[in-house]
């Protein structure tokens, strides 16, 4: 990666950590180190409030080296040793939301007088904002699954399964380059690439943190295709993420083969109105909290407020997501999300309805934050394609 | 699941809280709430020393029901409720292997009487023994990639991209039934289904903790196959993993397209070598760091000890790792790793060579450890394939 991106996220870190009086952070989240480093090997960074940061490798310091712009690259030092790397540090930030406990009783031994402070939120913040050259590989990963959600219509036939069009949709998009598997930073969540469903499957409820879950396989693995064939009629939801160099994309599209039921095409016109509203008011300076509000009124005036994103009961309450290296990034366009928006940030807004009995309908798109409301970057059209 | 079986499991566990002088475990991982519980939705479980174990369930409860054959399933209850459920707990188990931080300090304030104490260890020996109905999960998982093992020559050509033979590989798998992600324990490990690298694309260090990384497609996903063409006399290795039930398989063979050098037979025939030594002592009792020993004393022999397991300088430290819900189960055929095998539990034996210039060459199959020494479960013939 180009040192002057790794320079800037370090500096802006480096201001975060000298306003909370910080000695500096302590990077051992892999993702986190790619994005503060540039290298996603087994690594751990040291980012000191002012100074030159830098990376502990324990393998491969080979791979870290080609990677990572930094100046100090190291193997990872010996116990009694690392307390050195860092110097006399009184108060260190770690990132607890996704640190497990050994890992924070390991690195207390190694630094016996340091008190950790968690910085998650901080961290979680400075990677909102997107940069340029990370905006360039969103935009690339929002033209590639673009084309292959293009190209649905050539495979899909009546009589597939589920996770028949699935893994057809899946094998385009690793030919285009998608990388793979989908980072998530919640601790009890995980994706395997999207979702496909159709039909009363796709109305299952599920653990996932989204309006939409799946039937999936197993209970082992609830989530995602079944095994359930596509019936004409029924529509097909096609939600899926596309990741290049690590920056993760997230797009729906619905689908049928034959025709729509009235109440999908009546709830698709209603997540389309909801996504114009958002796109308009995706900002700098409007509050999270409120278009997640906005967008609950708009489907109430469709009727639809109960059907909105989830089973009755058990509904999600966000409208929208942060996206980059990781599925569920900052910031949310959720209930009690009271932040405001900041220009560069990207959010996949998903309006989605779930209609028992018929299936799950909606629409996402992934969109820029910017001056004139959201600037999108999946340009296929919002169609109900019909196959 | 089977009610049977998940009591099984809590006595089990049950027995070993009492040995440590526990008041209960507090199962907060999906994979382990699934382990315990059958069901892998958003859910906690309180498993106490003796009595009843309560599913506390965020998401879903419908589906947690369908799930799980426990008595006591019901929503998570309010933070001051919590302790309720527990009753009088001085000691409470957790899994700090893969718990974070912010999770424990959420439980400790719900639990502020508590000491919290890591039953990782015990967790992972107790899962390492697999049961007949796991066993019969794991025979399926093994039988299905087998058969698209078997397809390879039909879709394998000169020309096409690591990605295109991964994307071939995966779309047949899928098809098959097999679930993702897959799922690791270590904290900074991941893998998208498995590793389809060719040439010296297979020799690239990396970060992942086996013997073979791959180029992979960036310095955010650096694993896995490239976008090189495959070439004719270059050696290809699909070490690749089916997951049926949440049951997870793993297995290697190789490919080419012409000709093998003379220099990936030899290495081949080693592996061949050291996987029959560790097969035919895959018995109970036997010691895992001395199989490990064995297996780098066979190396020698054959002059590659340089070779095994990895990158000169980086190479890995096993031969063997248990596999189930998780890749990286226990136990591990490793150095420093000192417990005695036992009856039941399920290894993938994985002896591979990296030959600089030429690319990766070994062999893996997942085994039953039994008193006759390793039964196989991927009982395709280990041979070296030519297209």
């Amino acid at each position: 990666m180009i040192s002057k991106e790794i320079e800037g996220r370090i500096a802006r870190l480096q201001g975060k950590l000298q306003q909370q009086s910080l000695d500096g952070a302590l990077v051992i989240h892999p993702v986190d180190v790619y994005y503060f480093s540039g290298t996603r090997q087994n690594a751990v960074l040291w980012v000191p409030v002012s100074g030159d940061a830098v990376l502990m490798v324990r393998k491969s310091l080979i791979r870290a080296r080609q990677d990572c712009p930094l100046e100090d690259i190291r193997p990872f030092p010996r116990s009694k040793e690392f307390v050195g790397v860092l110097g006399r540090c009184a108060r260190v930030g770690l990132m607890e939301d996704v640190l497990p406990v050994q890992q924070l009783k390991f690195y207390a031994r190694l630094l016996p007088s340091s008190e950790f402070i968690d910085i998650s939120g901080i961290n979680r913040e400075l990677r909102s904002v997107k940069t340029p050259w990370e905006l360039q590989r969103l935009r690339k990963g929002g033209e590639e699954i673009c084309k292959v959600f293009a190209q649905v219509p050539s495979f899909l036939c009546a009589g597939m399964r589920e996770i028949d069009l699935a893994a057809e949709f899946a094998l385009r998009l690793r030919q285009a380059g998608s990388e793979g598997p989908v980072r998530m930073r919640a601790f009890n969540q995980e994706l395997f690439g999207g979702l496909v469903v159709s039909g009363d499957k796709g109305c299952e409820p599920g653990f996932f943190d989204g309006a939409v879950t799946g039937a999936g396989l197993s209970s082992a693995s609830p989530q995602g295709s079944s095994s359930q064939n596509i019936q004409a009629g029924r529509p097909i939801m096609i939600d899926y993420t596309a990741t290049f160099d690590g920056y993760i994309v997230d797009m729906t599209r619905m689908f049928v083969v034959g025709n729509y039921p009235e109440e999908a095409e009546k709830a698709f016109s209603a997540a389309l109105d909801i996504q114009s509203y958002v796109q308009e008011n995706l900002r700098a300076g409007q509050i999270c909290c409120e278009l997640f509000e906005g967008a609950c009124q708009l489907a109430a005036n469709h009727g639809l407020l109960e059907n909105f994103m989830g089973v009755a009961g058990e509904q999600a309450k966000f409208v929208g997501h942060g996206v980059g290296l990781e599925l569920d990034e900052f910031p949310v366009l959720a209930k009690g999300f009271e932040n405001s928006l900041v220009s560069g940030q990207v959010i996949a807004v998903e309006p989605k309805f779930v209609l028992p009995g018929i299936g799950v309908v909606g629409i996402e798109n992934t969109f820029v934050v910017s001056d004139n409301g959201g600037e999108r970057i999946t340009c296929l059209a919002d169609d109900l394609v019909r196959v």
